[in-house]
């Protein structure tokens, strides 16, 4: 209960018009990207938009006086519910936070507030000559707290690493509004327990990122798309695990099965075989046009070798992006197949690719639910989407047994429950089964112990 | 106090000549390779040393039941103290434990013990073409546990990152038995916090790590070496920096200053000019000798514009490993130059390298205590080597005085208190410095979560 006493207090901090209380503003802030319901809405009881860290730091002290639940929240772009505030309270929306604090081109390193969208980071530095790699399918709105909160994957992920592989340092506010930094500019950093990675990936719940320090790579000289049209998933698959241990690594490796096309070429009235079980898009980086044609080469001949029947390697830009398009478009055309999506996102060690993939489509011709998957093969993370109709009678029990036996296969061949999405809300009840009981227990310590209170974004993770 | 009772239920655990306690034994586990004086003796009231995951977690649950003091133990390398066992009790020595349990060549893994010597691992991988790539200078004798537990470094961290990088998924007992499981094979995971990373570098004061999987890269099919003699300590790291802001990314990047230069030529008996203020030695790696010849030309031609004096190229492996002999034996080299040595290890934004070193050189003319600078340039993580005779009156202050100043100046320039070698107890005192109170705070509630005894490593980090 947030009473008037306490709104005056944070509009004291933050000003009048960043404490928004309307039935209006609340629904707005209520929801996310995920699949769970609109209704009942999780509506917080206030929304409060800080614009500095010293704001930040107030509100917590305030909210952590008077126990108020607090969620931070970014472009709400998440897949697991990780910004909805399921147990009311505060929404604390960090989307005026967009400043590009520094730009330190001699370190190749960026300091950034949690409100910048990952996009125009990522412009940001290409303008320099610098490259910031992770590229989570929702670049274009995402923004960097939450990319850093959620530990954001992307297609890139094969060769450039994560969000997490990225993050130098960060400025945290804890819950109870004490302000830390971790790690910093120094390339080795053994000061102390590894808090950027423990707050890295944490979701919301043990602190509220306020700054972060990336590191850049070079932009890479030349880059090239190829496509690859299979008639049979496994030699798919088999082209990209042979490609990798022949020490070739692409910058992306992705794969979209016979479902996830067809959906793709009805999205975008386009045109594709029928007997196109699987597509392979690769993106390589190089040097120059000369490594790349190599590369593509060598690629080019794994995938005669596996039986590929279309092999298209991009002539320019524009053909690249038009590839590109199809994947990135994906998730929407999956998306508009049926009523309901569940979109998972496990991750599994690589070579236990093919076999999850077979393994999925006989979960779906089990239960007779569809499930189409696409996802990075390169590093072994799919995206299976189940698609279904609640509506129908007896079908969310028909869903919920297929997604079960998702996780099962995920955790039998040694791989878990989310490669890039976070566990947020959605994946709960899951967790113990992948971490066991007491590893859950060594997270609920690490918590209690930085949020005695429990008030940062309750009821997620376990 | 450790008990007759609690000697045979330990011996019960680990088995009768496994558990040591006679002086010699105790004294011959009180000690590090840090400049800690071996006297008044830090011995441990007892030596345990377990086979397997079981009897780690059986020793743990009677120390844990007992309140007894658990210090981990590889091979003592460390140069911080994190293995000495400053407060008695149980030295846990984990020298038995040396299986490769799994080497995956597919998903391109490796699962260790932590008693694995960390050369011994680079050799079993090499010989299937695969890569290790953290070089501690102690990689002949240090082993994997104290790799992780410490986070180790090494010379090619400049591109390919240090020990933690490496590590995908850890078996850790906790200080109460339980074992858990953290990460594991799959590339992207995000399932609950960041376990593996908040153990890696934690120093044995969060849990006795029993299992590591790291990943390997592919082995860089050729390398070179260069080393680039310069009658200027600038013009050296001028080189370095050039070379990186040109894209240049050498495998390792080392500087040394004269003092350093000149303990190696008496130590090996080489002959090195005077005027030589500085020596950089550059490893370079690639995809064959064409695009090697390529790297160490535009090394050469960067190193000319900037006044080197000398530049030779390892025409073999026999002279790369000549030139390598030369930085590998510097440590020694260096502290055979004066009674005692104390070896730092700040670590620095890169570009603040050059200032760094002209004002450690400027710390030692004020005290009049020779300080030999050398380092890894590439990444920012300097050695300074404080020369000294603590027999001398007054030179323990002045010692003193000169290291705080040195670790001042890291600070100032956005570093910290350590590249690589941890905290232990040398550094402890200057921690709050570096992190903030409210930071080490954190530090402290984490390890209370996790170990509530206190009984892991106590009296080390803060």
């Amino acid at each position: 209960m947030i009473t008037e006493a306490i709104k005056s207090k944070l509009r004291a901090v933050v000003g009048d018009e960043n404490v928004l209380d309307t039935n209006l503003d609340r629904f707005g802030y209520s929801y996310d990207s995920s699949f769970i319901p609109l209704l009942p809405a999780n509506n917080p009881d206030i929304v409060v938009r800080p614009l500095t860290t010293d704001e930040v730091s107030k509100v917590m002290v305030i909210a952590n006086a008077h126990a108020i639940p607090v969620t931070a929240r970014g472009a709400a772009s998440g897949r697991t519910g990780g910004s909805i505030p399921v147990r009311g309270g505060m929404s604390l929306a960090l989307d005026r936070m967009t400043r590009i604090i520094e730009f330190d081109e001699r370190n190749m390193m960026v300091t950034v507030e949690p409100g910048v969208r990952t996009i125009d980071l990522y412009n940001h530095c290409a303008a320099k000559g610098l490259f910031y790699p992770p590229d989570p399918a929702s670049w274009k709105f995402s923004t960097m707290g939450g990319n850093v909160a959620e530990n954001a994957g992307g297609m890139r992920a094969v060769k450039y690493g994560v969000t997490n592989n990225y993050v130098m340092g960060l400025e945290v506010v804890l819950a109870d509004g004490r302000v830390i930094n971790t790690g910093g500019k120094a390339i080795k950093n053994v000061t102390g327990y590894n808090l950027t990675q423990l707050f890295t990936g944490s979701e919301g719940t043990l602190g509220i990122i306020t700054k972060m320090t990336l590191r850049l790579i070079s932009m890479p000289k030349a880059r090239n798309t190829l496509q690859l049209m299979f008639p049979s998933l496994d030699d798919a698959c088999a082209t990209i695990h042979a490609m990798l241990q022949a020490g070739i690594v692409p910058a992306a490796a992705e794969l979209m099965d016979k479902m996830s096309l067809q959906a793709v070429a009805r999205h975008r009235k386009l045109d594709i075989d029928q007997a196109i079980e699987a597509c392979v898009v690769i993106e390589i980086d190089g040097e120059d046009t000369a490594a790349l044609d190599k590369q593509a080469e060598a690629i080019e001949k794994i995938a005669r070798s596996l039986r590929v029947a279309e092999v298209r390697i991009a002539a320019d830009a524009k053909e690249a992006e038009d590839i590109w398009a199809i994947r990135r478009g994906l998730s929407s055309a999956v998306g508009a197949m049926a009523p309901t999506r569940l979109g998972e996102d496990i991750s599994v060690p690589r070579d236990a690719f093919p076999e999850v993939v077979r393994r999925i489509k006989k979960i779906s011709e089990t239960h007779g639910i569809p499930i189409a998957v696409y996802g990075h093969a390169g590093d072994g993370n799919l995206h299976p989407s189940v698609l279904c109709d609640l509506a129908k009678p007896g079908e969310e029990e028909r869903v919920h047994k297929a997604v079960d036996e998702i996780f099962a296969v995920a955790l039998e061949v040694g791989g878990t429950l989310s490669g890039e999405h976070g566990i947020g809300m959605t994946k709960r009840k899951y967790i113990a089964s992948a971490l066991g009981e007491d590893g859950v227990e060594v997270l609920k310590a690490i918590k209690l112990a930085l949020d005695p209170k429990g008030i940062l974004n309750p009821d997620k993770v376990w």
